[in-house]
């Protein structure tokens, strides 16, 4: 059965054997075997691939410059620790959607594309869905290569490392080939668990939702010998900020995390000299989000530092008129919004017809190595994704 | 002049270019270096240098066996991003002594040893003092050898891949070498500068201070998809003791800081699953101090987690005696007390003779790349040290 055989295949890529959890940061060794895997699964489906220049991979069936295409897939890398899951299920039910039209016998009446967005969790440089923000314009070459991980090493300088070029960078003639675009993702919270009515629904729309970053100062100093009242210790302010954000966030009808923190220089007897934190802020209302931001912003001025926007994304609706295709070949399936972003919001966001298929997730757990969805669920949603590509490829483009 | 070509040999090892603090560890390249330098310095005098089972390094003037002898110096490691004085002050002032002493043609009455004790930040396996616990039996050596640095390394391959064996642990023929122990260390307070009376004082006694972890457990989830009841996020926990040890610390004149944490997998769109968190907690009376530790234990249980004793050190008066011969010798110099931990600690709660000497601190920062002693100050220590030794070695043993 290939949907099996597909995930069997990913499932000791990238993973930590102490957390269980998957590590799969963007051009790293773990994302190069990710790659050759995707390039093989297109290999033997007889999928002609191509990247465009920001590294994002195309398995076309059928020659996608008489398109434009219908378009489906996610991404392979992933957070640090994640789930299986969040991504590859995208993927993997892509091939797997070829191979049951195939298998029916059906010829499509205008290209299907497969796609790889890289960089997507922006678990290396920090900005998340840095392959399809690059490719449609919405992310500035000169900023994401001057991007630097904890390592210091730039994108500029992991692209030449993962054999790529550093042109970069919108790419018109790949978002020709792109009539619409589907993408099927594990739910990542327990909207479709507690309506218990399907495995899938649809999406409606992604949350407004952005990442800042607060520079809060100190001054390093000994942590036994420096009196009380002598102290900038910077860990006081991000205590402050860290509990803030979840009491504006209850406030506000938004939530706000803390799940990044550098501390300089890190020693158990020292004072701290620099405390950096990010905080990641979304909501189902712009207005919402932004008051929690507010009241962040004002507190880290107060406390010396400088509260930093490292990237926003407006509340995303998908294409009306595709949602409701989806829904009715779906038999009115839920129709879900959802606080995570995709790259296919990003699509979206350029006029791009584009929607969602979520798969049901028991727990609602994600970005965790207990992420999980359950096999019969992931299999219909290869049977959605099946049917919904059956219906749009059959349609004039 | 000796103390200053000593000094400048010394500037460069182990300095990260960014930060202009040293980044000093235990067994690592940098620590290589340095017990060069040390051995190089100890030859270029005729010392014969001995290492003890620890690896902690002892240059004697005279035959060690002959004694007890005078021992003194203290330790060449440094905290992340450390200055240039904490430890090598008191080396370099050793040596410079030593020169001192030739110079006048002075011929010791017993033996004096200039000692590197290693491993004194625990900057890398989190024990402060682990050269001089493990020498005096204060650290037992299974517990030392498996202690674990950030990259999972344990201090036994850490001493294996150092070229050192592993049969660390008290050492008894060494200790009997040591008659008295005089540590010569920069303040890390304002104590001599506030007083604004002499550039050394004479240290009276050493806080009781302690280190201690907190556990806090979390559950890993989408930072954009889990509705804040649902969440189980050790960052609130975190900051909530962090706010709540300095405010202990106020109401019970102590002081308490929180500077190394570990966030888990400390990913921006990740609700963290674990925090680690370090308290660094001292004062004046034992009694404050555990006033203080008692409430961020009782915090930490109320969230899940384990407050974890990883060291701790009674208060630790110096030797009367030889305090007050150290104060007469210099002229009644200041006698302060000091919240640091030093390697003279370890050996004074030994029962072995033991004092200090502290050179003033203009500024009182210490464990951060701007801490600094004028010149003149620390050749006023060099001074005071060697009329400290001429009095002690010219007397009986």
């Amino acid at each position: 059965m290939s949907f099996d055989e597909l995930w069997a295949d990913l499932s000791d890529v990238g993973r930590d054997p102490r957390s269980g959890g998957y590590r799969r940061f963007a051009w790293t060794r773990a994302d190069a075997e990710l790659r050759e895997w995707f390039a093989g699964a297109a290999a033997r489906r007889g999928l002609d691939v191509t990247v465009d220049r920001c590294g994002n991979q195309w398995a076309w069936w059928g020659d996608p410059d008489t398109g434009p295409g219908i378009v489906t897939g996610s991404h392979l890398d992933s957070v640090p620790d994640g789930g299986a899951f969040d991504g590859p299920l995208g993927v993997v039910s892509a091939f797997a959607a070829v191979d049951a039209l195939r298998d029916k016998g059906f010829q499509p009446g205008r290209p299907l594309g497969v796609v790889n967005f890289c960089d997507e969790e922006g678990a290396r440089f920090g900005i998340a869905c840095a392959g399809s923000r690059l490719l449609t314009g919405a992310l500035a070459p000169e900023r994401a290569l001057a991007l630097r991980d904890a390592d210091g090493v730039t994108m500029a300088d992991a692209l030449a490392a993962a054999g790529r070029g550093t042109d970069v960078g919108r790419d018109d003639e790949t978002l020709r080939r792109v009539g619409a675009f589907v993408e099927l993702h594990v739910e990542q919270g327990r909207g479709l668990a507690d309506l218990d009515a399907a495995p899938v629904a649809v999406a409606s729309a992604i949350w407004p939702h952005g990442r800042f970053r607060a520079d809060l100062p100190g001054e390093a100093n000994h942590a036994g010998t420096t009196r009380l009242p002598d102290r900038r210790d910077p860990t006081l302010a991000y205590a402050r900020l860290v509990l803030a954000a979840r009491d504006a966030a209850e406030r506000h009808d938004a939530v706000a995390t803390c799940g990044k923190v550098r501390v300089e220089p890190n020693g158990v007897n020292a004072i701290p000299s620099h405390v950096t934190a990010w905080v990641d802020a979304r909501g189902p209302r712009e207005a919402d989000v932004r008051a929690v931001l507010g009241e962040l912003s004002s507190l880290t001025e107060r406390a010396g530092g400088a509260f930093v926007e490292e990237s926003w994304t407006a509340e995303t609706p998908f294409d009306a008129t595709l949602r409701d295709r989806l829904v009715a070949t779906l038999s009115g399936v839920p129709v879900l919004a959802t606080g995570a972003g995709h790259d296919a919001g990003i699509l979206a966001a350029q006029g791009i017809p584009t929607g969602m298929i979520f798969v049901r997730n028991p727990t609602g757990v994600s970005h965790s190595p207990a992420e999980f969805a359950e096999r019969a669920d992931c299999l219909a949603g290869v049977t959605a994704l099946t049917a919904v590509l059956e219906d749009l490829l059959g349609a004039p483009a």
